[in-house]
């Protein structure tokens, strides 16, 4: 009889974690270009909220320490109304709370760039996309409240970190979904998602939500900061540069079995599972094949299906033990579908990497281990 | 200009934490009949997501350290098949994701019992209710595969605690609503909420939804277990002993403003803000009275409405700076709405206290201080 059948159990604390069992689901970090880099590990996540702390992010600068007491936010530029607002005055605003995915706009880079299929479980290979309840006040009513001038149409949004990370973002879009985001998974930011506010502008990449978020300086023009004229610029297969592309596209991957896993058994009943999403709206349409794309079926989608969040999709399988190619492939309600990776590749120059949001294959070997493919 | 505009950020670390500005936002520890109760700071959750590091929990016997590749579910008694599931095995069930509350039973006992309303926190106060994304195994799968026998109408679900914590359950109903949780927001439950499994009846007081789940024994007649015999029953007005009322009835609570808080400034726009829950069903209408109950207003619900789940409500309001009486009654889509505490109090014993539902009231003096009353 076990020891805890016996004895009382252990004492709770003020801030529960998880178990220590559990102690090897954590995030795995990666130097890039500079950045700290920090994967979710999405083979692990069941549901559609990411827990906080393991929830993707990327440092250009490290985490600033901030006392949110003495944080402001400024709204100056092209404004009647400029607005110098502390974190009381922004407590008095009405809030929303709204699921949503968060994706960076090189996640699945690895995929995009390297000529060969690289061997990684999920979340070092597209850990870079999570998904949490973010709540804050609508961007509009700032907006409104500071009335921009009629030839402002930009906004620069600028992070209170060292390298004042920064984005030009068109002020129409802002301004209809745009959110301050205060609050995630029912609590303050984290501090490695912005704390005490950050910019959330729901289906847009990553850097485009600026974290630590301390103006939003209105403008009749782009800044062409150095985080948009370098690093997230696009380059086009003909050559020409995509700018203020943001959207992320309809994406989907199996999680359930994913890269380094192993099928449980030889053979027998599998439920194969994953997450679909799109920066254009609401998955309507997941299907999946395990024969490499030659036959697909529809996937069960599992409620609730919302509006630009991680949506779960399901289907049962019964493995024979014989090599097998897994796909999915997700449609959205504006009936944009993910390509191959071929037909992507073909649409950029050879060093792009952003936005790549073409179905994820992998192959499971007679032996029943999965591994990511180009199949 | 602050140091964190001129010097690089701090590293991340592979599981987040808190901002360490937030050291205050944690659950309260109370013992009470020997239990060790933990309440949610509700006053500080925005969105209807509570953290799982702030998850409510009662323990009657402190938390099990359990080693979950040692852990068996077992289904036996009046079943054709008895099971023997083992995590391994469970990890191939198809699994659901759903948004539900839990409370326990005696949440805002406080209320219930003291002839004067007592001056505490909202978490303190109603704490014992918490929402979150669960994912596990609808319990009706394993059901059907241990094929009960006609006689068996009751499981008794059993936890692995020293106390072993039981509950006799009708067996229709777990097997139309229950599932077999295993991951909290994303992650694997946390040792205080079950790990590595508990059972979830979506709307069943917290106690039924028994942690660290080992045994469902199916059963002709109820066990009754020390658990059900004498503190979860609720004993009626005129004597008579109401047993097996599992279901937590319509509710609602403003958070902001709540007890202990003060209103901003000294008069002006103050955005009301709550949440609603039943264990029948969706809200579909939240009341907010300014004064007392004499008037009512349509609060406004934030999306998404969920099935027994935190709903967000809130109501712009114009404090005049004057004592006002907040108060919010709602109502589920089965009709029932909640009662006045007067109202509650004539249904029950003098000394019963669980299932409390009736109209919370907040009383804000001319200075601003928010406090519990039962006005």
């Amino acid at each position: 009889m076990p020891d805890h059948l016996r004895t009382p159990g252990g004492a709770d604390v003020p801030y529960g974690q998880p178990a220590q069992h559990e102690a090897a689901v954590i995030r795995t970090e990666a130097r890039e270009a500079g950045f700290s880099v920090w994967r979710t590990p999405l083979q692990h996540q069941r549901g559609i909220i990411t827990p906080s702390g393991l929830h993707f992010a990327v440092h250009h600068n490290g985490i600033p320490d901030i006392d949110p007491a003495r944080h402001q936010l400024f709204l100056n530029g092209l404004v009647e109304q400029p607005l110098r607002l502390s974190w009381d005055r922004l407590q008095r605003y009405p809030m929303v709370s709204r699921v949503h995915f968060l994706e960076c706009a090189g996640n699945s880079a690895a995929n995009a760039l390297s000529p060969f299929a690289m061997d990684l479980p999920l979340g070092q290979l597209a850990g870079e996309v999570s998904s949490s309840e973010w709540t804050g006040i609508p961007l509009s009513l700032l907006i409104n409240e500071a009335q921009p001038k009629p030839n402002a149409k930009w906004v620069i949004a600028e992070g209170a970190d060292a390298g004042s990370h920064a984005r030009s973002l068109p002020l129409q879009e802002l301004h209809k979904h745009g959110i301050l985001a205060l609050f995630q998974n029912g609590e303050r930011l984290r501090p490695s998602q912005g704390y005490p506010m950050r910019l959330f502008v729901p289906g847009w990449e990553g850097n485009a939500n600026v974290k630590w978020l301390h103006r939003l300086e209105f403008s009749d023009v782009p800044a062409h900061t150095k985080d948009e004229s370098g690093l997230y610029t696009q380059v086009l297969a003909d050559g020409r540069i995509q700018r203020f592309a943001l959207t992320m596209e309809v994406k989907s991957l199996i999680t359930r079995p994913s890269g380094q896993q192993n099928m449980p058994t030889p053979h027998g009943f599998f439920e194969i599972e994953g997450f679909a999403w799109s920066g254009r709206g609401r998955i309507v349409r997941v299907d999946v094949s395990v024969d490499g794309g030659r036959t697909w079926a529809a996937a069960h989608l599992d409620s609730p299906v919302l509006d630009r969040s991680f949506t779960r999709f399901s289907l049962p399988w019964q493995w024979q033990g014989k090599k097998s190619v897994l796909m999915s492939r997700a449609t959205d309600e504006h009936g944009h579908t993910q390509p191959t990776r071929g037909v992507w590749k073909s649409r950029y120059a050879a060093h792009s990497f952003n936005h790549y949001n073409a179905i994820q294959s992998w192959s499971v070997s007679r032996d029943g281990r999965v591994e990511n493919t180009y199949a």
